[in-house]
């Protein structure tokens, strides 16, 4: 197809492919005619990879060009790749500047994740996320350890066995990687959603 | 305390505290001299909030003032402050241009939150996010309903009902709506954080 079929199936602006192009988030079509290259379903399913990791995901484009390159990198193991993706997935907030507090968090939720018995993990900016959020309730005025998040990890657990548990065995690399990235940020998006809407909802049985 | 003691008490740097005192998100000092100013520790920790709120929840200064105001709104209950503030948290993003396929989207989750029984977010932006979640697996190639959010929507349900079951139940209004509007932000980048650690640690057995 044309780039402007393209655009119109994938609701993606041209300019904006046209960017996306450029960045190599999308690899060229094939040339036709010295002005002219044709796309194909791969290239709708990429632009539509990349435009639900831009719009549910939120991710930055330099973020989404390490995911995207993570998943094109055919000698990287399964593993490795989720961790890239994991990784850069926001929010991936540089360390702040030298803050006492914070590496005194950072401590506690490293014991408290090997307490957890949870590897693979050892650098990941999740354990800064929750170093952040364990400073600001002790800020705050909470006098809490990394214990204040029992419930969440225990929730956490229970959902990351069964999400890849449910992840093909033996599929194709490509797809595996591909849904492995879609469910996290996708369903990290549906369940932020829904906490907030069963908050809501309790909120209004409670006090509404 | 002056307004450099709270700078260093907060670590929030002094253009910053100046930026939101203009920006009416910290009230000012009580004037002690013409170009002075007292501030007590009622700022100090409403300043911590404010960092939270932008750090933490990664909330824009607007979203973040609204946040502040339904706080400081006092004629408002409880429940409907819990409203605007999870209104104001991201992700808020406007509706995105005419989609048929969102819209459709949309119809679907809110049957399907019907169908849940949760009350309370009729308007709720949240209810547009899992819709835009839906579009995405469906255009990547899913064939879903919104019941593919079931585990997720259970495990919401579960953390919710804690969650507000938790809040004092006759505490100072002015401190119980705080501690929700903390505990979605910060518990909402813990769980989200937790997650990603919990599926790293399952990939790292299942792949690594």
């Amino acid at each position: 197809m044309r780039i402007a079929e393209l655009s119109r199936l994938s609701g993606v602006p041209l300019p904006t492919i046209k960017y996306y192009l450029r960045e190599g988030l999308l690899a060229p079509g094939r040339a036709t005619a010295p002005n002219q290259a044709d796309y194909s379903a791969a290239h709708l399913h990429r632009l539509t990879l990349v435009r639900t990791l831009v719009e549910v995901g939120r991710l930055p484009i330099s973020s989404v060009r390490a995911v995207i390159a993570a998943i094109d990198e055919q000698q990287l193991s399964l593993h490795d790749t989720l961790g890239v993706a994991h990784d850069a997935l926001p929010p991936a907030r540089p360390p702040a500047v030298a803050d006492g507090d914070l590496e005194a968090a950072l401590a506690d939720v490293n014991h408290y994740i090997e307490r957890l018995g949870w590897t693979g993990s050892a650098t990941s900016p999740a354990r800064h996320t929750l170093a952040h959020a364990l400073v600001s309730l002790r800020r705050l005025g909470r006098d809490c350890g990394p214990e204040v998040f029992d419930l969440y990890a225990r929730h956490a657990e229970q959902l990351a066995a069964r999400e890849i548990a449910s992840l093909p065995a033996n599929g194709d690399r490509d797809r595996t990687v591909e849904e492995a990235v879609v469910g996290t940020v996708v369903f990290e998006a549906a369940l932020t959603a829904l906490r907030r809407l069963a908050e809501a909802h309790h909120s209004a049985i409670r006090f509404g």
